[in-house]
């Protein structure tokens, strides 16, 4: 259960209203890497963790932070778009001309959709969807997701930071940064603590570890003759599984097995020559027939 | 410029149709963290590359693999989909009724769109999106975002390779799932090559480092009175930049401002009650004035 | 079946052409609650209406008008795209400076993709999807989500009419505000008729009705302690239902049942320390076996 | 701000595990009308609102409550995923080929992808995403699609709801159906608050009242000739502006303006046969030349 | 305008209620290549039309005949999901276990969302979006388009009509069948009657014609050491615009630039080593400056 | 399996950057039509080819050469970016205002997102999507998609090669045009050769033709009372069947059958009167109930 508490964790107090900077800060709001996909992945990461204590409330209280800063940044937003055109265009050009300059670059759903307010959308007005969230279960691959995703929204963050001198904006962007280097170590210092507290067996998801082809894990593959990926450190020395790195350049395939599927089945009119033989036609119970032959006879018994 | 070799670089062939089968593996094919997604992601980041020689070689090299990943995947499908159905279910069930226990888990478009083929869509039928890739410039950042979704997507191949008991299709994931491993560790090597060549001045993205408010970036704030957070890593010895993790229980809003947005303009229809004064009637000129005030006079100077 | 009459049902004839009017006006084309939503959504409803006679000729009829006042919306976006850009930027720039000021707002599919027509898409470019509709067969819950269409619809129109000067869109205009202002009328209406028609048995959507937590329908719980919300009227007097409205403030956990999953399945590799016990091998038949264990057994008697 | 108790607001206590069910209550978690909605849409119009007190505060709290909701039925449906099918459904059918039965409906993505939690997705696998949601800044608009959300919503748990006998299932839904109970009301509640409060000028959104085409607004046009729609409530009477209704069967066309754009710009390649004249070649200047002309007079006196 | 006729153009009559097939028959409605796909294209390549006269009438005539086509199919789905399961599965089951396999299959939104009509989705649940259709104003390219809808839409309709053996429905996907039939035939022969009416140059889209690099309009290149396209018409004899057919085996490069951009502007962090020289860091300015430097000296004169 | 070859195909030199146009071409990399399209729509067909020999070898190696056309726009469009916004706007406005007009139009995920380089999106930042290809394995449908998807992705090329006087860039737009064109004849060519090596029936899609509905296959049906498209080609003559094409003007229902679903099920709580008598209660069982009676009865003798 949550609760709400009437005050922003940190200021949002612009030193004046900036259309265009509004238009641009959406990116942080609800952009792939904004605010909303971080407090969504924490929520669902948290939602989803099976390692009651230390880990889940770690998970659960940065989620609970996050929603505050989407409030940080909703607020922000409608500061800066007080006073965003609401009437005939051409009268705006006309008072000033030279302002009319930036018209171009607003949200025009700043005004008719949302009423000066912040929308739930990137800055080019496209609408966030869960498809950019992770929440796998496995601690250590999510981790890896969380420092990703906190990486790349310092970043975007970075970059509008430098577009704009407001000292309001700027100010508050201080804190994200911040709280962006904080998380970004905070996922990465988990890692560290998953594999302390032996909850990994390896520093890399390795699950089913045993069946991997075992030439393939610690060898790079070159596909241009020109290549100079040899030269980096993934092409020589040890692997992180303590293996010799080998570097294979001008790759072959491994097989004389070529990208062709089997004779197709009549009844679906897909374009065939018969050089493959007749196609089967499929009968829905023959999709399974061979791999479940053996099925009816043990039901036959169970049932008997 | 590409070029195509008219073999798989790994052998795809199941010992048996399984349209079951073929559905959930559509996952591994065009779902979040698959094929389609780590084929993109590379080509995209190597095409925005800026690092030429064995960065930019590399993450070509990975990318040009990755595309023959998918052609690996969608001809696993075509060949699992031999003989699907595509006669009325009910001649199908009457045959074998016991095969029709699983009809209800293919999907309907393996038939209906793409005659007995993979699609480019998850295993509930999703199409791929570029929402789901990331590609910065930022290597640092990038190679997070890959070791994270090389993580996810053996993790996924994992799973998926409990499912079933075919050896084709296992023969293959087994060199899937070590290519994987192979390239999570690819991207991890990558990062430290990029540290030892000097291209990334901390370990974690810290753009604009001087400018964070510090207080904020070593910091653990919690959320819940009940939390245990404080016992992990994340919130005691020293951070990654090497000062002192803090932890503050039952954080406290840092500032007394509250989330509100400024009087509405009265020609957008905002309710509003009058508490915070007149609203100011945006203009369009109005929206910027006070940020390009000074503007007009130098345009003014600049043109005469 | 449907007709066409080739006349417009209201005059689309703008003064002169505007392309960045025209770019925001595709929000009341393809935006959320533009005309293809209306259109689309009445159609559906319609079609799926169990009701013969005045209600299902009542949203056929408003569901056909609604394809004309898309056909009205893309008549005049054609107009307003008259001669907008086809050539080189700079050229224009060059030839009058001013008017680059809002080349930055135009739509570049305008040019590039439709030839100087409406797009099915909203102001910002997002094709319009059906995620944006609500046909649910059930009259009174589909006349509330229409109510809703019609008011967040004819909001927007009323600040696009802001926009412009224009006598020629600004007289159509008019015509969509009435038809707004009556359409919310006549879906507000529609539910009164329901009522006396005695096809609803509550005034809200009540189905199931006996089977609530009586204790949880009329209480408000307050999440934050400084709320006021105890101040409205949905805190206090009776209920819809004529029950005592009770307001709870600083609302706790109305159980200790803690937010956690059980002990995931091995073969999930799900992060897990054990401290809730083995967790349970899935096996495709595990997954029910308890719930279904009973049929097997009435199968067998069924077959025998 | 926002804080976290590490409890749920109700239980969430299946009786036992049923994967099936899980898939089908993923409509409650990221459809539509799920509880990921309500919860955006709520935390949206919170942020967006401009009247400090008792609606801002009411908006926060049932915002915050529905946070807790979706924490809610995340639980429950971890709970339900319990021992869903991780290995071969060979070996499963194998075992208990009956249930094999409802193997197809349940979702692979429950296992590939979250292993074994919920998603933030539909019951068919797509992916929540903010074009569902509204928040326009207009108290009497938002809470009119509240009502309808809780509607869409509460209809769709109660069609759930008979879908299950699972009494630990039921027991927590009973609870869901009366807050949504509370909830429509509290929003139909809010509108009679709205009005007494003097905060709307009608009872239906009309701004920009004064321009409307005065007998577009009470008129219903009927498009087929055997239409009975002229019997219901809407068509006859007053209308709520107290307006006498009218009723217009077999609606002509009220213009002789046919849907048809201007000449088209040579250089956009659009078909054309010269019947409307020579297209206007686009210039970019040329597509605000009209509306601007005179803006260019006045920028000239006021930089002179 | 439109009207709408209380009748359907073809009878919808099932001989029984299949909820199985009803969500296989979700791709006819709303899949890519359903009948919502022409219905809409129709519609905005009517609006879009700038031709008067027979092609837009034809337009326009099979625009609306579509509309009606969707009409047909949720008639028809209604109809199929008629007594679709509205209770616990394990009841059913348990009533008659056999019928539980095709359980799975069903879509789950059929009712819990749509109350047992059909969805504007497709046979996956994934939701129509404008993405799916084409209108360029162009006639010639667009009546290639539609050629390709309906050649895709009966392809599928005749793979779901192989899928049944239910008298009525396969009577009304009879009468689908034929007008995909007579609707390729009509865009075809309505390219031939743009070129007897001297509407289009080529008969290829081929705008700005001149300025196409000569020697490559005519090439086939092929990238496959062991390619056999060669052996194809599209590589041997004239062209369309009669010119001879060139083959290119084993195809390099035509020029010597490698795929990297500039130096990057060191305030968006983009990862450098300074091999290319030192980044241009932006201004805003800094971007158009070349473009538009001239234009400025042009602005001076003209408002001087 | 895929090579790399470290040149462009053709060269990508602008004479000087523009982030305006950068903008705009984004439409030619991953809009509907772009690039990514024909790339993925070509590989995708390639994989489910059933033809081996020159139309696999055909399809893959014009795949191939895509992928290197997305190269060449990727590499074009990171140096148009050089130089692009980086730093407040305020500033660059300031040091030269008028090159403040176009700032509008670009894009600010070109900065904030791709840190001056191209973007897997539109030119309104809609991400691609798998939505835009076909894949469905019939060639000859497959191929009318092909020729479909150059004619309108060459439409939009020639668009904005008159919207730039950028040497470099008109000179890579030159070799792309002239690609487009040849790859339109492509796959006319191709549908030639398909019809001579007898891979087709029809010159059209036309499965399943002897159960098509006789009469529909050769009329065009009028829905508008004064259409004239009753004399274009497609109304009179002969069909590509050879048969007598007809014209039905204002035509009329064929059936009197009304679009009406059936009485609805009690528990789906979908509005109805009662008019159509009770409503079947859905039991799961029953949905399938008639069509599967017969199954029981065989399914006893198989395992008896």
């Amino acid at each position: 259960m949550f609760k709400h508490v009437d005050y922003l964790q940190f200021q949002a107090k612009p030193e004046k209203p900036d259309a265009l900077l509004a238009a641009k800060m959406q990116e942080l709001v609800g952009g792939q890497f904004g605010e909303m996909t971080v407090m969504m992945q924490y929520l669902w990461q948290g939602w989803s963790c099976r390692v009651p204590g230390k880990y889940k409330d770690m998970i659960m209280d940065i989620a609970t932070e996050e929603i505050g800063h989407v409030e940080m940044l909703t607020t922000m937003l409608a500061r800066l778009l007080e006073g965003a055109p609401s009437v005939a265009t051409e009268k705006a050009a006309a008072a000033n001309p030279l302002l009319a300059a930036v018209l171009g670059g607003q949200s025009p759903q700043h005004a008719i959709v949302s009423g000066g307010s912040a929308l739930p959308r990137d800055s080019q007005g496209v609408p966030w969807n869960a498809g950019y969230i992770a929440a796998s279960g496995n601690l250590l691959t999510d981790f890896r997701s969380n420092v990703a995703a906190e990486a790349q929204s310092r970043l975007m963050t970075s970059r509008v930071y430098n577009m704009t001198d407001d000292r309001g904006v700027k100010d508050m962007l201080q804190f994200n940064l911040a709280r962006d280097t904080y998380h970004q170590q905070q996922w990465l210092l988990g890692i560290e603590n998953l594999i302390a507290d032996g909850l990994v067996e390896d520093e890399i998801e390795g699950s089913n570890r045993g069946d991997e082809k075992e030439f393939a894990r610690r060898t790079f593959y070159s596909f241009d003759p020109e290549s100079t990926a040899g030269e980096g450190r993934w092409a020589q020395g040890q692997s992180l599984l303590g293996e010799q790195l080998e570097y294979v350049p001008d790759a072959q395939p491994l097989t004389d097995d070529k990208p062709l599927g089997p004779a197709p089945d009549p009844k679906l009119y897909v374009t065939y020559d018969g050089s493959m033989g007749k196609g089967k036609p499929g009968t829905g119970a023959g999709a399974h027939a061979q791999g479940l032959a053996n099925v009816v006879n043990k039901v036959k018994g169970a049932l008997d």
